[in-house]
């Protein structure tokens, strides 16, 4: 059944105008002003903006980690994504070395087919390189449309790779057509900063930022960007927390390097003082990289606003903190990193970048959907509001101020790390190939409606121009 | 009478996708697939894009300079501007010291009314800032939507200002929301240079180039963007021709200081080797800048990448090689400056920039034409394609390759710097407010035809927020 | 009559060693270990240092600015000198556009031959560059052995040079083999910030500070660096202030440029608030540049150790808080700039310096001496200690605990800016070509006993090589 | 027995004068001028000057690498390095992981004891880091005086060290008071980009240095830098080559950080066209790092002469061409790297350098000798013309021109590598503590009367200041 979106002020990563949107057959098919159709359902935007769906780049859903595994799965997480203003999730496949890359990505596959409320799509985890990887890559990029690889340099003797991994990964992804991804921190000094740190008793959350400095990320950053410029590929670095950080990337980028950089809304809106809260709280706020100091949010917003960082992910990966963060206490070592962050990314964005005047309107729409779908392969079917395009839309309620708490979040962890935050701005309704997963702020979409999105090539787009062009 | 323009892929500076665009009264009414209205002109742009019209920031017709005045008036030049591919220009009206202000852009008025087959606005020169001039800054604003001021770094002694005015300039600019733009090069150090080639008896075209040299413009560059910054303003640096000025624009940037970077065709693609041509040929490549080392292109094409630049311009300022270039014969300082471009900004920096890989599609049109109306208060009804824009709009073959030849061009000069070079890409037809001015590559326009543009204050909208929600 | 200083530490820019020194008619003629002489006077410098004397670069002895004259003349000045450890002193010597500039040579000649107690030279300002200038510059150079001359980009409508009268001083001066000293600070913009700050009745001392921002500094401090890099000239920037200004001269360093830069112990020690003292006592600390916020004094610091920044001027100008610095109360303006410093400059960059780790013993006899005497052309008569030198020395108690104050210093001001600041290191006895200035603390000199010192051109050393070989 | 050298110009890294200098017992014992004492030899120095003894902090004499071991021993070695105006050698032990260091030490000893003709002292390299090796260094500082500990970045799978072992060597560093030196280059893109060209074919010369991009040099230069400023410890990088490496050295000292930078004649002479010399003979100019594109050698030259850079070192390793460098034939990973140097180092430096007038003459003596002897623990033993300073004099004729030859040179190897350069300046006669090593330019000395020197920690005299005060 068609539907008429009326009355909305459109807005894209480049545009903003008033006009009406019909969407049918889960498409955008039609934009104009006073669009009427006796068979259409008429939805009022009056008011409202009208966005793309939000894209989330970075979720870790349903993920075991340290013993334990993320609380929102693909259904709780999606629901919650979708309460949030996004419609798109690329979560990261985890891969274990030695084991057949399908094998994970099957596993996940498992994990989300029947959950998810909303399109997704994976990225794979690259923990060694050798002729048994390269042999199964063209299949995954081909056959199961994963453009994007992911290289740990941290979580030493766990997930982390060493340089000739890192390098390896960028020259076979540049000749495949494929972005790589890195966490940069630098794994050997963590680790050994962090057996100093239990040696002297320094057991509390604060000794997790302590032990993992912005020098650190600093460094791996520049090392990563470096490595690209050599292999002459592309990267794509994910959470950046820290000045150290966007320096590298920027000189990066000023050589010529094809470099792209991802902050988050923690290293936004929080600092580092939130990991010295009493009573263990500090638990709730330990990501890694780890909130830093209050100085670096200038960088980061600035970075944002001048394009030095391109995307906002959630890095989504909750935990409560009873049974779950509280493992780690009396050692910060054992608290699972990261929380619950999904649905709270775009509004964030708003209320604190655009309505802030850090950034413009089409900026927030570029940094947190379109850039995303252009870099991950999966524009212009996803990303934006033209016809032609998924009809993935959000109507957004700008002036509506709240307060962010979990009371009323929709995530599955016991808490919110952002609680008690004024934000001006929520979505109002959400639709999803133009069927609504939200209405009137209330879930009503179908559990395992999503579509597994295979993804285009690194630079090119989902659907081809030569599809275009023959269309 | 309606339009509908079916099969083209339509190109913003977000998006890239097939559809059909209806136009009506003047406006962009209806965008989406397989378009049909029996009362409609059917337009087929099949194999082809559909940008939104170019826009250029910087010209100057019918210009007088040096005693003589430049070749193209607002009738020639703006009919070259359509072939090319751009709907709207921005010329700079000259000022006078101690003169009104309203004079010269009555004189404006005068030059460009019955002339003009595209849409047109006026940057004003500020020569000087003192109570008169505070005075007659507001109906500047208010009632001729003039909102950006043009300060001059060089020409000493004849437009040249100093750092007083520059900076209460700035302060000015903040405080009714107008835009300033600088001239950024060192008059001083220049004129002295001048001076001592002159003596030496160094007379040729190319003494132009060495006595400008690239520190005079990184210097200036500098000295505005710390000016900007001081005084919490806002600045746009024409003509950006080397890496000395990107670096002092970067660097303001990062600092978060309000910095617009432009630049010109003549800078990516020709070089100061140009103006070494034998026969006073040379004197066909005088701008100011000069023409520099080719080294300077990737920073500059690299600047246009990742955002450190932001714009294009022309810089059109014809003259005829006979009669009006060559009276600098024997004296470099007498060559007219400038040279006719206002035709082929566009089309060279598709096939330099979009065909070569160095910039995306969306960043091309970004470039040309949607920045720039940003920038100067004229978006969205210029300078995009999206529902309720006016339909200025370029139907361009991007697979056609020719010679840029003065044979073929249409601006009134004797001679084109790009003479001989090969590029990708053409204009079919071009439309201002939904009329045809150029259709299959042949003006078909109206002299005259075109509107004078009131602009919006620096960072609004044309059509404002607030209008936006009533409509 | 010859002397020896026995067990003392011998300290250089280079070496640190024990040894005995002769002197004889004015030189240091033998240094060894256990000298001894029958015919010698015996002075025992156990436990103590012997420096070279320190060179003052920038001092303004009885000089007249805004309607007072500074309160030190070339007596008092020079005794106050002496006792913190300084054994020659370049003064400015002002001069008046359109007059010659042998009668302000002249002029400064008068005020300082039946005066000085230490050796003394000049600076020259240029205030213009015309053919006239030209013509007496080699005189100036030859005859009066002054080969450093001082532009001012700051001070609107009073000493003031533009850019054109900085450019072509670069020239000539390279030319000739001088040294362009520049006070670096863009005056057009400090003299719009000063009058709207008085317009609205910003009258404080604090408002000194805050009208001519780091910005303004830095601005021009690139301004110079880089018209000193185009005319492949030298430069010596004054009077360092702030990151601003260093972070300009490492980047033109950084491209091979040749720039010198100096800071101050005001910029080193003190910082901004102390202009907000309250009962006008913010007056005592009106310098320009002024002080700055404390964050830029480890960057100062930093430059000194890195070497970014080479050397260490006083600044010296002192004005009594009763009677001449009180005629700014209610208009800041009208406040005269600078203070008293040339006593404490040496033992300050010691006890702030070398005590606290910041740099080394031999740097701070390079950044207060050496460097100094190497710079401006007194070099190896000044500024070390080796044999042939003149015996200029310091015996300096590296271990005394003291604290500064006006009623122990020997300045002539009422007032002290370091009052209250406790000192680690004193100058116990002072040596001026091998007779006692200061014997144990108290002056013993004579006054006038200083010599006019010719200087050699830029870098060549006083006695030249050619010399060197002859003797 | 005593000796005069008279009537030389004495040059230190702060002084340029004329005196005599008399040596008693090994050290020089009084500087003046007309020293007479019949007693004494008398050395006639005039026209010359007399420079303190080179120090080289970089050498591998008679050292084991890749199947064969390196021609010059401690004696061939050091009689080449005296005839160069080196006296004192700092040569590299290697240690075996898991093997006491004191074996390797003692096996150090075993080679140099008895046949060092020059003063002698040894780096220690660091494998490995954990208890066993933690519990010895505290000997090795204190017994043997070895302050310096090596790191390899470079080398995988045999000195290459990880991160971690670099950053815990920094800790302890800083701990005991030593300084870490650094190989810096990433060993993990190297080894890649190696195999990567054997499997393709390229063996050549050549592809050593394509196999080794700068960007791999600046890449662990900046890791290691970084490292240094988060364990807030001291960090020496040899045999910098690069304009990558220059920038981040240059990042780091503006931060704060404790870095200093070496760099070897070698790069900044030759360049990378050498390995494409036929004949197989690039395998002469094999170094690692290797040889780079000309335009680095500005970025050097700048370098040392701001003090970005502050030291040369030779980095001798010399191999003959026949039998040793001809290993690599068919596979240039073969071929031996290094060369001879150790005899031309000081000579270069002063040809291309002083005498082009790129650094000044006391910048000299301070990079080839006294910098070292600071940084190194041997000052002011060694480094320096001062009273009670250790006789290593070299008498240096400026003005002799020559041309370097395998056919003049005294070292080992059957070539140089700067054969067919010229020259001006030449060590005329070098003294070790007071005894003729070499004695218008023929070899005199005693094969194994050089001693080997205990070295003070990072930051120390070698002579205490306690001990300066007691003496």
């Amino acid at each position: 059944m068609k539907k008429i979106i009326k009355n909305g002020i459109i807005v894209t990563a480049a545009d903003t105008y008033k006009a009406d949107i019909m969407v049918e057959n889960e498409k955008i098919v039609l934009i104009g002003q006073d669009l009427s159709d006796s068979s259409a359902e008429i939805i009022d935007a009056k008011g409202n903006y009208v966005f793309p769906g939000g894209v989330d780049p970075h979720t870790h859903l349903e993920m075991p980690f340290g013993g334990t595994v993320s609380k929102d799965d693909f259904e709780t997480g999606t629901i919650a994504a979708a309460h949030g203003g996004t419609t798109t999730v690329i979560d990261f496949c985890l891969t274990n070395k030695g084991k057949p890359l399908q094998d994970s990505i099957d596993q996940w596959h498992a994990k989300s087919r029947d959950k998810s409320v909303i399109d997704y799509s994976f990225h794979l985890m690259i923990s060694e390189m050798n002729d048994s990887v390269l042999e199964q890559l063209p299949s995954v990029i081909e056959d199961e449309g994963i453009t994007s690889f992911k290289v740990f340099m941290a979580y030493k003797n766990v997930f982390q790779a060493d340089d000739e991994t890192l390098f390896r990964t960028l020259e076979e992804a540049k000749r495949l057509g494929a972005l790589v991804m890195v966490h940069a921190e630098n794994g050997d000094v963590i680790d050994h900063l962090v057996k100093k740190a239990l040696e002297k008793g320094q057991t509390d959350p604060i000794y997790h930022a302590l032990t993992r400095p912005p020098e650190a990320e600093g460094e791996a950053t520049g090392r990563a960007a470096q490595l690209t410029g050599l292999a002459n590929s592309q990267l794509y670095v994910v959470h950046v927390s820290c000045e150290n950080a966007v320096e590298e990337i920027s000189k990066a980028r000023k050589k010529g390097y094809q470099v792209i950089g991802e902050t988050c809304p923690q290293y936004l809106v929080l600092d580092q003082s939130y990991l010295e809260k009493p009573n263990f709280e500090g638990a709730k706020y330990v990501w890694s990289p780890p909130l830093r100091e209050k100085k670096h949010q200038d960088v980061l917003w600035n970075a944002l606003k001048t394009g030095e960082l391109q995307t906002l992910g959630s890095d989504q990966c909750s935990f409560d903190f009873k049974g779950q963060k509280d493992l780690g206490k009396g050692d910060f070592t054992k608290i699972p990193n990261g929380g619950p962050i999904i649905e709270d990314r775009v509004s964030l964005l708003f209320s604190e970048g655009v309505k802030k005047g850090r950034i413009s309107l089409n900026q927030f729409v570029d940094i947190t959907s379109t850039r995303i779908a252009k870099t991950f392969g999966i524009f212009p079917q996803k990303g934006t509001i033209s016809v032609g395009a998924d009809a993935d839309l959000v109507i957004f309620d700008p002036n509506v101020e709240r307060t962010i708490s979990v009371e009323t979040s929709h995530m599955a962890a016991d808490y919110n790390p952002f609680e008690g935050i004024k934000v001006t701005g929520q979505p109002v309704s959400v639709l999803s190939r133009g069927e609504f997963v939200i209405r009137d702020k209330e879930f009503v979409g179908k559990i395992g409606s999503g579509n597994y999105l295979k993804r285009a090539r690194f630079g090119e787009l989902k659907q081809s121009q030569e599809e275009l062009y023959q269309n």
